[in-house]
């Protein structure tokens, strides 16, 4: 990864999550940390999140006040708890003498549509920050928020500050995005489940937006996402040690193409099986078109081919979103002519996520030699050119997860 | 004060401190009283502070963070507290089924020189909040706060949400901005050394300014003059029982011109004389200006007529400029030729303060005979047209409060 490593003069975004700006001591160890940085040469714009529990405190002072949520006045709410760890950290690099000034999304020049509480970036005005940069100050912008064509504070959602970080990075032509977090990287598996997990030193867009959407926790999709779109290259790491973490970039010819990654589990959806469904077109769009008006978010889907005409559905759905999925299929089964609607929460999704599974069509066959000598039944499958998910029940998850991660030798 | 209760559809600025605005009850107290004024049929725009301790919150995670305090970072540090008020009211007014729209002091158009921590309104742009009463909403907006030409986030000092308050209801053309603060008006004297004290109907706005200027904390004095400038009737009143208060407002014919209004006392000055100075051009000028040079705000200032070609100087400044006052007056002592330099941190102020008093000489010898017969000596003594002030030993401020009050009958 000698490539990423910055050498002279280049531009870094590093953004810092809550649990890296907790508390007044964690800030001055950011601070010295930018510091340090700067001491390298290096030019570096800072993107915060809110401190630690401030959200949390935040919506339970609006919960005390109101039962109504305006999205407007729910941003205005939340979008103060970046500002003030902007302010803070501004303070802390005053008092080491590195010059800094802090950036609301606003001034930084986040525009977003009028979405309240998951706007999305139209248009990033970086003017701002160039000239702070230009005059030897550290920028330090508040993540998760923005301003919208409407004039109104605007907050960006799940991840939001790391979109942030990744916006303003594309935007100001960084070398790199660091994504400072309370985990060292992204591993090889959930090492509470497997301790001999591994941090990979990096992967690809790609896998990065695999691992994500199948457990891996490390970093928002939608950020991910950006970044791919952009070419930004990612480093998440850690501000706890400061080590080295997992780069996220562009597949090159400098990666090593494992077949197998990583494994990732997912314990936070419940099943629903519609059965004995008339195998006619049009069916499958009337019940998914239910449950998207009703906003649930189905994830995935498997349909068994057709049997004497009929067919079973199943689908998995956040365990939440389960009771109103429910709802909706069976209001839905005289319509679609469906026999019985099924449900099981206690079911888990098993993933392996590698690059070079594209082009070693083995893979899925060894998943499944490996989850039957463990007597592991699957439930469901899905794959995608990099992934295979299986689901299964949620009982057996730690069993399979560290069963795949030996058989694929991954530590 | 017939005249001065709202008649007909009225626009009205109603302003609430931080202790109307402190927790979550009495945010929602004061989101019926701003529906109850909207059903009546009256045009509402609401300035809030920060609520309760917030401020006070903030400026410890300041301390725990760092010794630097630039001045940019605390504005955008402090501003934020106005800000989650002004979220929460509107949260609290949807609730009730009252439209509201939260707004920043930026978004209000409050703008301001770059002078930060106290800066000055250059202009307010209200355009905004005209579009949101267009609209039949409430603009909530956030006090203390406005934006600099150079389009960082600035505040306006002490008293600075009644400024901002009065600064809107001047723009906006509105029949009255009301203060609503922890104390029900304006009193004829303070009601925990006089039990008998009266809340005043009426003052105007010199009075005030006189009341404020002595002692009376219950409008800052730039927020008056503000006032005064604009010809914006304020009416100070209680959010805790919301009963009529006091107005302040411009003397009119209508108005009773009491001869005293008012007993006043401030006990948070410290004295300083310097004598034997010689009575030449230039020895006041280079001392007040060695003061002014470190910041030192001078208050009531004494010069006795020359005896034998010297002279005293006394002046009174706050106690926690004592130390510094009397290293500059000790520095400049052998310069300015002075004698001596004496301090006395245990000094009051006693004043009346009455629009009357411009017509009726006796007043000030009234006063003298009062405090000589309660064996009270008078140290220092300074007028205006409207207010006599006496500087008094601390001891006997208590008892010269009383005895003012009743020789006056202002109970």
């Amino acid at each position: 990864m000698s490539a990423l490593v910055l050498v002279g003069v280049a531009l870094v975004v590093q953004k810092f999550g809550g649990t890296s700006v907790a508390d007044a001591e964690r800030i001055r160890a950011v601070a010295d940390h930018v510091a340090r940085t700067r001491r390298q040469g290096h030019q570096v714009v800072v993107v915060v999140s809110a401190m630690g529990k401030t959200t949390d405190e935040l919506l339970r002072l609006a919960d005390d006040v109101s039962r109504a949520r305006p999205g407007r006045e729910l941003d205005m709410l939340l979008s103060s708890g970046e500002r003030i760890t902007t302010a803070l950290l501004c303070m802390a690099l005053a008092d080491l003498g590195t010059p800094a000034a802090s950036f609301t999304g606003s001034q930084a020049g986040i525009i977003t549509d009028t979405t309240h509480g998951r706007a999305k970036i139209t248009e990033v005005r970086g003017d701002r920050l160039r000239q702070a940069l230009a005059v030897g100050q550290v920028p330090v912008v508040a993540g998760f928020q923005g301003v919208s064509v409407a004039r109104d504070v605007t907050t960006l959602g799940r991840g939001g500050s790391d979109t942030t970080a990744v916006a303003l990075a594309a935007t100001l032509g960084a070398q790199a995005c660091e994504i400072y977090t309370d985990v060292s990287g992204v591993f090889s598996a959930d090492p509470r489940i497997v301790p001999a997990a591994r941090r990979l030193a990096a992967v690809s867009f790609d896998e990065m937006l695999e691992i994500a959407a199948t457990g891996g926790r490390v970093l928002a999709l939608r950020s991910v996402e950006f970044a791919r779109n952009h070419g930004v290259p990612l480093h998440v790491r850690s501000s706890f040690t400061w080590e080295a973490g997992t780069w996220v970039k562009g597949e090159d010819e400098s990666m090593e193409q494992s077949i197998v990654s990583a494994v990732t589990h997912d314990t936070t959806e419940a099943k629903v099986t519609v059965t004995g469904v008339p195998d006619r077109p049009g069916v499958a769009a009337s019940l998914f078109r239910g449950l998207a008006d009703r906003a649930v978010n189905v994830d995935m889907i498997v349909q068994n081919t057709s049997v004497r005409g009929t067919t079973d559905i199943s689908f998995t759905v956040p365990k939440d979103d389960l009771a109103v999925s429910l709802e909706v299929a069976l209001a839905l089964a005289p319509t679609i002519g469906a026999t019985d609607v099924l449900a099981d929460p206690d079911v888990s999704r098993v993933s392996l996520v590698g690059a070079g599974m594209k082009t070693n069509p083995g893979v899925t066959a060894a998943m499944f030699e490996t989850l039957a000598r463990e007597g592991i039944n699957i439930e469901m499958i899905s794959t995608s050119s990099i992934r295979i998910s299986c689901v299964i029940h949620t009982d057996a998850v730690e069993q399979a997860v560290q069963a795949l991660h030996e058989a694929f030798e991954l530590a």
